[in-house]
């Protein structure tokens, strides 16, 4: 059994601030990759969380790999398009503030895209389309990854698992938001399984034969992940087409790396990830009041509907997740054991002290 | 066996245009909407081609289901953005004129975004998005159609296969233009499989009781189509997603129908079918001469990977239709005698004269 205890949750995020200003990244930096690395946990997307506060991205601004000053450049701008170049930096730092700048061009046009190249992994991608639910905007994030993902009829790794976020206001209700890989699952759930010996289901990836597996191993040492869909006769070929609309959009639109060069691996240089956003003023095509109370009626007659044998609800996209921040900030944020000594010990090499102290 | 002769696509566009007129068109609408729908059969969607030109467009047009001229209103407009009412005229040329003035704004401020209401079944999506291809930019095409589709979880017609079509241009190479229905399949493939008794594949549809069926009747008979992905451990949630998120833009934005409204299944009163395009000029984020270079890279890159044993050809989207479209140009189109005598008949009632002769 895997033991956790929880955290206040300001707690864990103070040290994350912390441990960030630790490794050079400036105090206004630092809490805006703690809350996008936080907000993972919060929304129980816990691959995505603390859990790589020292994995990668200490280790990455350890060994220089990544600029902690983040020096975005401005590459052309017209007042709704905007193409940056997030000078190596802190993905999540770089990533936020692309958007912020969206959703201002967005307030003044209507509606805006930006692009950035030369950034890295900026933590989950929802966080970034989420920005825009309080403007009454909806907004868009896109990015692109390291290779993992087979094209149907291919048999290694040459799209990322280029994951699509697009966040939805509406009244009453919680907002839509939706926060998908376009792979069946991502890496992270793969290891899951491979760190608890369990098989994976049939028909979420290959072995480095082009074979359906079910041992995770076999996928983790050259094998690939499958598209959303899976087989061709279950059509993988969209999910297969969305993953690659996200890297031409993420990656050669902004002119950032693309396909198997995403990420360097295995090699030195910049990883050149690259990122879209989009912001769009939803007063510019209809009222908003109307806009919202249409949403509700919308996710109202989707919750009533008729349910399959056995199922008792039919979820709309975020709704869990959103569950899952209210319960995480009033009764606290669980931690594995596991995950608690790594960041202690990430305190520790870093000279940050660690003083968190679980909940009862 | 179906018999099929070939047909010389200028003389069966010819004969479309017609059609439409006598159903008074105006001709430069029957036109386009001749075009859209040739533009279907070319690229081997069948489903969406001429064989609708009677069924749907013309059983509308003659019941004053859809108004012929097809009264386009502007609702709300900035230089980037702008909202329709289609005035519940002919979707293939309520969807030109849309695409055609999001292309003309977004020629001017890099971005535009154009929502439709009060609009009908306009053809394939692809054809709008790939409007924007010639002017060196991406194009966007999304429309919500009838509820065919069951929530995860859910056992009833909630929402549409609503589709998502992309256009980006290459250098060299072919375009990519992806075109997908949101479900695994479209309701078109079932009655493809309904009509020569054969069963479809297991975990494309439910039947009434939301049990997985392989009988296409069932699934026509009170079922619902699978999203794309189908079940949960699949990640069906993921297509799920995706169909809502294309009503919420196409409908909901637009102020149109949405979800189980759209086409008022045996009710009376508009379609009210809402659609929402986007067009994204490429030099305002990097030149384009860059960008074709990396497309035609990445394309290359794809397709020189590793196959799946017994597997030749990795293809790229778009591909398949682009080369269709050259052999049916130049071969002629093929068309099932059913549908070419589907046209006599047509012309017939319609008082149009019906010349086709096959060639050979």
């Amino acid at each position: 059994m895997v033991a956790s205890k929880r955290y206040r949750f300001e707690e864990v995020k103070d040290f994350a601030v912390r441990y960030f200003s630790a490794m050079d990244v400036p105090e206004i930096d630092a809490r805006i990759a703690a809350d996008v690395l936080l907000s993972a946990d919060l929304r129980g997307i816990n691959s995505h969380g603390v859990i790589r506060l020292r994995s990668y991205y200490g280790d990455h601004l350890e060994n220089r790999l990544i600029n902690p000053h983040s020096p975005i450049r401005t590459l052309t701008e017209t007042p709704s398009t905007l193409a940056l170049d997030g000078g190596n930096g802190l993905g999540p730092v770089v990533a936020y503030r692309a958007m912020s700048r969206c959703i201002e061009m967005a307030d003044e046009t209507g509606l805006a895209v930006t692009t950035v190249r030369n950034s890295n992994h900026f933590g989950i991608a929802g966080y970034y389309a989420m920005m825009a639910l309080p403007e009454d905007m909806i907004g868009i994030s896109l990015t692109n990854s390291q290779p993992l993902v087979a094209p149907t009829f291919g048999l290694s790794r040459v799209i990322g698992t280029n994951p699509i976020a697009v966040a939805i206001p509406a009244g009453e209700e919680k907002s839509f938001v939706l926060d998908m890989a376009t792979s069946i699952v991502p890496l992270g759930k793969i290891s899951v399984y491979d760190k608890t010996d369990q098989p994976i289901p049939e028909g979420w990836a290959i072995n480095k034969n082009g074979e359906l597996t079910q041992d995770p191993s076999e996928m983790i040492n050259g094998g690939a992940l499958l598209p959303l869909g899976g087989s061709a006769v279950m059509r993988g070929y969209k999910g297969y087409g969305l993953s690659l609309l996200v890297d031409l959009l993420s990656g050669v639109l902004a002119g950032a790396a693309f396909g198997q060069k995403v990420g360097k691996p295995g090699k030195e240089g910049n990883a050149d990830v690259g990122h879209f956003f989009a912001a769009l003023k939803i007063e510019n095509f209809r009222p908003v009041d109307y806009f919202k109370a249409d949403m509700d009626e919308y996710i109202h007659t989707i919750k009533a509907s008729p349910k399959l044998p056995g199922q008792e609800h039919i979820y709309i996209h975020g709704e869990k997740e959103e569950a899952l921040t209210e319960k995480y900030l009033q009764e606290g944020l669980p931690l594995l054991d596991e995950i608690v000594s790594g960041l202690e010990k990430a305190g520790q090499q870093a000279g940050v002290d660690f003083d968190l102290k679980p909940i009862d």
